[in-house]
């Protein structure tokens, strides 16, 4: 099997399509991001990589808090929106209807549309270059009721989206549940 | 719409499956890992969070390197497998049966039956308690020739899959493209 070297680029499949928020001068705001990865169980942390120029980053530095919002399919479009404009120009949560709440972390305001809140403070900021990483330990994970089974999140009802980076860049549905994890690697022993 | 919290956790829709290499006391092994995001662009870095009592993360530190490699359906077995077993005990790259190629970065071994490889060298390490953010520029990527549609990745040919915590946890298939990225959001605007 051949292979081709494309270059050094960042190409791993699959990235998440979130909304992390932050208040900026007083105002919530949000950015579309693909760049979001775990980052720590205990406490838990997350990741997230955005340009020094993002409105998003002054709120994010002006209270050291932020959100991630996973959006189902249902919001694609608001979500790429969000990706488009920028809150120094719009105000992106009059034009996408956000119905906007907070918990305990003042700052970072959470998307009541969206299944998945995360609500967190910053541990570190790294200046990598293009972008800087946030390191954000998370304080709060909300969900919508109506996404729990047996009081868990339930993937099925939270309809999250990938984001492919193309060309052309695309959002993707989830598809077919393929095996069990912690489990289907065992046949490998047999 | 009501919310229920479920406590800080780290539930961020998709996260991929990626297999982490890096050279052991000079012998190639591979660890399944879902916390692996982008951290920017110029350069082109990457993160993945391990546990400090990984015997990847020990041939990672002694190389100063790793790699990324993204398995397709095909691999869901032995990219399962890589997360259940320990290098210390087995060698995966036998069971897998994973014919491992090698780029320019010494200690980054590269599965060649996974359609995208990432080589990488480390730029920082954050210990951030339960897990290791292992921050690395993104060296070379390869992707297989069969994977690629004008000379670029194709997603379709790729077939990449993800993870979800569960419980149960599992992996999923991508399923139907939903919208056009940085394009379907302007319908806000009308």
């Amino acid at each position: 099997m051949g292979k081709t070297q494309i270059g050094p680029t960042t190409l791993v499949y699959p990235m998440p399509t979130t909304l992390v928020g932050a208040d900026v001068d007083g105002k919530p705001n949000f950015l579309a991001i693909a760049w979001c990865g775990i980052a720590c169980s205990q406490p838990p942390m997350l990741s997230v990589a955005l340009q020094p120029r993002r409105y998003t980053l002054r709120g994010i530095k002006q209270n050291m808090a932020f959100s991630v919002n996973v959006p189902s399919v249902d919001l694609v479009k608001e979500a790429d929106y969000c990706g488009i404009r920028s809150g120094d120009k719009v105000d992106k949560v009059g034009v996408c209807n956000f119905r906007v709440f907070y918990g305990n972390v003042e700052g970072a305001p959470l998307i009541e549309q969206c299944p998945v809140n995360l609500a967190c403070r910053v541990v570190q900021m790294l200046e990598l270059g293009s972008h800087w990483l946030i390191v954000g330990r998370i304080e709060e994970t909300h969900v919508s009721d109506d996404c729990l089974t047996d009081g868990r999140p339930d993937v099925d009802k939270v309809r999250p989206f990938i984001f492919i980076p193309g060309p052309p860049a695309h959002y993707q549905a989830f598809g077919d549940v393929i095996a069990r994890a912690f489990s289907v690697g065992l046949e490998m022993e047999r």
